[in-house]
């Protein structure tokens, strides 16, 4: 490939340092996945390869005491390695080279030994993949525990439960707090669930250059397996069954782990987005953003950048699950693919959880308005309750034509369905004014809403297998 | 909405009967999603939910009975209901008016008895999906079993490793096969960790109508809770914590698993492509598809529509993964985004697993062919490991560069790497013609790939959590 | 591959009438796409080929008559054809059998002569399309029409102008259906631009079949290229300069085409969801869905509908744009690929258009809610405006922080910002309370929104080349 | 939000640089969309709107001058303001207080009046696409020229014609090259067509703050229609019709164009990689990458990254189609998606056409493997031909009945098909042996091979409608 222009100007004209991306600019995420931070564990990578070499007698130990030492992302020319990288196709090529060139001559020759470009990159994924996940796992923590006390705080608070934008039957805020602490805890556990193995197969899969035989040189002891179990301990992931450079589940749950967790984001979103709305008012961010031109605008931002994310993820791993069709020992541009997509996954995940902490510890909830609200249809939202009960007294059917006449006539005249209700001839004498009033009273018709919050709040956070909660 | 044409011919011009879709017209899963297979779960949907409510004392036997008799799909229009489905969004509506007026006045009344369409709809949905998992399941154990032969088979079958297309280093079409098989088997485990809720959770998901308290009526008698319950025993199917008409993680994870598993068979066709091509060779189907115009065409018909269902999966999961994000108790658009988008994914999905049986179960596969293949390269294709060994000889830089030069010069004269070596000066005593035979030998240079396949075969089916391996 | 089940039981199982699919269901264009359909479509492009042989002088008049006369799809068993396809891949191999078996033993040999199934596929889906883009542009018209209706008969209407969910400034309703309408006019567009080529290559895109020299038999005299004119000429469709196999700009210009005319749906849709919230209710279906649970609920279900179609037609684009990639002559599965994908498209796009015909044609406007809502917030709405006019008074930044303080006031205090504003001491003596008021009026800032109307309403439709206006 | 980490050590390890985007790094697309020339961008736009103003009468020239001077990008801190954008979801509103800072106090006033963050945004997003498209298409008409070449010198260059991955008939590498150039110059024409629009329209689009009436202060003279005008012509941009804030065919448009232009990439690419095969060997990269195990590896480099941007790209459209259904003045969330998603596709783009220049320009053809291959089936290859021309001698179906049992014993026995045909009886007398090796040589088979890529050379490249070739 020609070579690029390697100006200063034009790298710092070419970065991208969040500008366009409000939903993860300064969150832990980011600074976890950017280039210098894949770069570190592409060298981490390399280092824990020699090491595990030592461990089975391949290289000895001083060679890996340098590489280690060597391997720090800061001396390294992260945009230069980027540069080199377009004409391999891969930025392992010129960091192995760099790498090198940054040890001893003895130790060189022990760096990258065996391995194959797709090992490094792999498992350096891996590692900032399972970076990641801990920080989102971390920030599912504190949304369940803020969604927690909302539940528990909101548990009789009634509001109007909405279907296809229009009042339904009433519900609780409890309940849908309860409902959105469900949706974090799906994501938190099928993040919990994931294994994210290491890399490790040489060229074609065989870990063949990790098996020479002793044959010319003699050297080397340990089998190829028994690197990949060393090789994972020294990175602190899984060691898988087989090579998987082209058999790549990992990355498929992973994105499927990432998109139900953003998911779960984009429905809390979602729902205080429309709760925030002007005429609605029955939430807002406890500290709205501001506008460039209107000063009494307090915009619902942090609901914003979240479905935004929301709206990009689903794309992200659909790329993702097309490169499980990967031919060969190494796909020629399905792998190629990976890179940018799950970065930007990992990226807007991160962000999104991120920023949903920040948007349920804030939240302020205005009961009275929701209470306001379900009052809005004069009784309406109960008419399916009205419904079964008259139906017991005259017939479902004589009942369900009378409510909806009834209901008609109640928005039209601005009255309450009771008071229509109870100038009905048909239903003079067979139900009292009092308990026409307590069957229109969106209060009193919550079903096992408060039951369920209950039953949810028993679920619990999950546990990585390690015990750590990470 | 203006009412459509009933004309029967235009419903034999509307209707998908599979002209269009190789990989599933006649397949077990095509049956299992059809229309009427949707209605009929729907019809069993009602019935169960009757029956439920005998358990939990607020119908009558009776009424069960009348219900369950009548809940049989080919009694009802399916067309009729799909037409009349435009005017309130949803089948169910229709359907609930048609079931009534075939059951005595009587019985009319419970059914669809405090439920909402959409319970009904994902009720059916999961006995739909229920169904085609165990189906794909199926499948995916018959190709597990085929792959396993093929894996014993060929444990030991030299072939060339391909990376970005070009020959890499060897590896055997053993290994190659044990990974299909343990791909096919991460999508069974995924198919077996699945719960399938069923759905019920009324107008706003309080179970309000199913707990009408004992007021002007007094009817019924156990609680929402309870009806759940004997509501998921009836079909079969998990009670879940919450109703989850807006808390949509059991649709993501189907759409995930699927795609894991149409991923898998993506990748097995993706290798039988490539390796069935005329110059390749190596494989071919076993009694592969005719051409319209060319007697001696023998196409990959199954890999082909394999790789088609393998690029439509990940865009419909990404669909069904946006609609996590729908707002309040019932979202106005991505709910009903995802009828057709999962019945599509769950055709395609038993589509590709039924056609990857027919697939891995009459692969030929061409042993001598793959030998002849590895020796194109005239042995650049072990130039990995002579570039160690003689690394260990001369220093790994000089061996790296005799070796570059000696594979262009072997290309160029058309004479194999082992004779170039044989007469590069640096080389002379100090490796003898006998070692750089073995060295350059492809089948001997095979790494760890039969431990590999050994420990690879190891790996079983899941099970079902009811045991049954469904 | 195996043998499928051809019980007429399991035909009606598999079968898609509509009944997941309440968008497209009973609408033109779902007849326009059904199996029979494009069967027929087929049908039509296999008669259209030996009629254009004819023309060329390669087959003779009365081979095209009895081809054109057997080629009625009602004849044919399309669920045979459909089931035979799954052997080789496709549906033409079966399909010319039969056609073949239609006529006399002389006609026979003209059947499908040099085509290869792709010609003939590819040219029936172009068919099917011109006859769906017909049907969708003339509802794209009477939408525009509808359109053009509502934003003169509110241009002067105030309502909220509305970003990130809360009230900004003042607009019209009259704008906003000026550009909803220039939206449908974007799909109009961009419909009217299509040019959907005729397919006709042979085996490879040669036109070597239609092209053998008068060698051993000498029949034919016309070439290639000139059959490629009569054929299009046949068809009523655009003869390509290329034969395009896999050239697909076409189908990806289709998907791009459809796409815009969803997602102009899909805002107009959006929009109405908004407005039509219960606590907004600025606009209505003008004969709203029930509901199966609720007698009151009056669902927008058309906007639902819409909305669903909006979110799945970018990922079906997607599949078709990802298509383009397609290896060799023909590509072992990115053209199958196409097939379903387009299909549904077509529906999608079709049905969202006849959907929103009656969406704007019966939207329901209520002008006195959108003042009412636009007064909510107690003139806060022209925040910005008295920022500008107050800047100039006193100094921008003060008059920023002043607004900001009176707002937050007014929200405090349920007062209207005028009231708060006409007692800040700072503003005493160079303001009249008139003055004031008029500033605070949301009806008097409406900028350029009417001019806007009127120049929006300018634009016309297009017309098809052919002048048709199809 | 909570203030975030300004760490400069933070900002290092967050960056994108380009390590993991081999496609992009180092071209020119992507120094002309980072994040600082985004930031340019904002700044023209910011300073050409104060240019307008004066150009209306409503701001000094003095003001322009003073933003004009200020607003170059490297005197902003671009990460501060991407870390201060999460406040509000947008970097324009702490943009702006940096650049009313940058200025005199007499000048601040001025900065951003009247305009709403979109205006700015959406105008910056069109000005970085019109620089990018630019550079695209030059890359375009590079791609063309060399592809015109190739196409003109290998005009009559026989090759296997390939279908489903097997050998069909005859084709040339002429008309392949021709089909790639068709494909690029469709990608050139929709660049063409694009119009791309300057953002102009104040809080809600009406416009009313460029409009204040002479009031209070009497300020201004020009319309605010005036004011978009002058703004597009500042910028070089075309005036919109409406404000276009939610009504997206712009973005669409401009993410379809880009999706076919990488389309067409991705086929070249494809075929590259199919060609370039070990087996098939028919061309190769020019300058092929090395890989960082293997010596003798010349892997396609450039058809694997072009491959990879052509997997992501329909995704990233899908999402900007998605982002149509845009709800209200300003949507909360669409809007916002479309910032990373459009920038990556210019990038992805961009990097696909630059590299396609050096795959074009450098890709090494061996006309003499095309020829060996093509002869690979003995003879097989021309079946169809066969097929039609012994036909007439003996029927059509007793002719595809002898080729099909004659190509299969050609197969088995390693012989030539013209030579197993010399001896089957039914032939004999009937055809001469010389008449039988003319019709099966595939060179003599190629149809109108010749004359479609004369006809496709006559399509040249589109002009820019201002004539420029931009």
């Amino acid at each position: 490939m020609t070579s690029a222009d390697q100006n200063p100007d034009v790298v710092w004209l070419a970065a991208d340092v969040g500008l366009l991306a409000p939903s993860r600019v300064g969150t832990r995420v980011e600074a976890a996945t950017g280039d210098a931070a894949f770069l570190q564990a592409m060298l981490d990578a390399e280092a824990a390869l020699v090491r595990a070499q030592v461990r089975i007698g391949r290289a000895p130990v001083s060679a890996a005491a340098a590489v280690t030492e060597a391997a720090r992302a800061e001396r390294f020319d992260v945009r230069g390695i980027a540069l080199r990288a377009r004409g391999g196709g891969n930025p392992v090529i010129p960091l192995v080279a760099d790498l090198k060139a940054a040890v001893s001559v003895e130790a060189a020759p022990y760096v990258h030994q065996g391995a194959t470009s797709q090992d490094i990159m792999d498992s350096a994924f891996m590692l900032v993949a399972s970076r990641c996940v801990a920080l989102v796992f971390d920030d599912l923590r504190r949304a369940v525990e803020a969604l927690g006390r909302l539940a528990a705080a909101y548990q009789d608070t009634s509001m109007a439960g909405r279907t296809l934008t229009q009042h339904a039957v009433p519900t609780t805020f409890g309940l849908k707090a309860a409902g959105w602490r469900s949706l974090v805890l799906d994501g938190a556990d099928r993040l919990v669930a994931l294994h994210l193995p290491v890399q490790l197969g040489g060229a074609a899969g065989t870990l063949a250059a990790f098996e020479v035989p002793a044959g010319v040189s003699g050297s080397g002891s340990g089998s190829g397996l028994d690197l990949v179990e060393a090789y994972a301990e020294e990175l602190g992931l899984v060691a898988p069954q087989l090579p998987w450079h082209t058999l790549r589940t990992p990355i498929a749950d992973l994105a499927a782990a990432l998109a139900v967790t953003v998911g779960a984001m984009g429905k809390i979103a979602a729902d205080v987005l429309v709760l925030g709305r002007t005429e609605i008012g029955e939430v807002a961010e406890g500290d709205a953003g501001g506008s460039s031109a209107m000063p009494h605008k307090a915009n619902p931002v942090r609901a914003t950048v979240i479905a935004a994310a929301a709206r990009q993820v689903p794309g992200l791993a659909a790329v993702l699950f097309g490169a499980l069709a990967a031919e060969d020992e190494r796909p020629a541009g399905a792998w190629h693919t990976e890179w940018q997509t799950l970065r930007e996954l990992l990226r807007l995940a991160g962000g999104a959880a991120e920023t949903a902490v920040g948007l349920v510890e804030n939240l302020s909830v205005f009961p009275d308005r929701m209470l306001q609200n379900l009052q809005l249809t004069r009784g309406l939202v109960v008419s399916e309750r009205l419904a079964a009960e008259l139906g017991d007294l005259i017939g479902r059917e004589p009942a369900r034509t009378m409510l909806t006449e009834a209901a008609h006539q109640a928005v039209r005249d601005g009255r309450s369905l009771e008071e229509v209700l109870a100038e009905v001839p048909g239903l003079q004498g067979r139900i009292s004014r009092d308990q026409l009033r307590r069957l229109a009273d969106p209060v009193d018709y919550l079903g096992a809403a408060s039951a369920l919050v209950d039953r949810a709040l028993e679920r619990t956070l999950p546990t990585f297998s390690d015990g750590s909660g990470r």
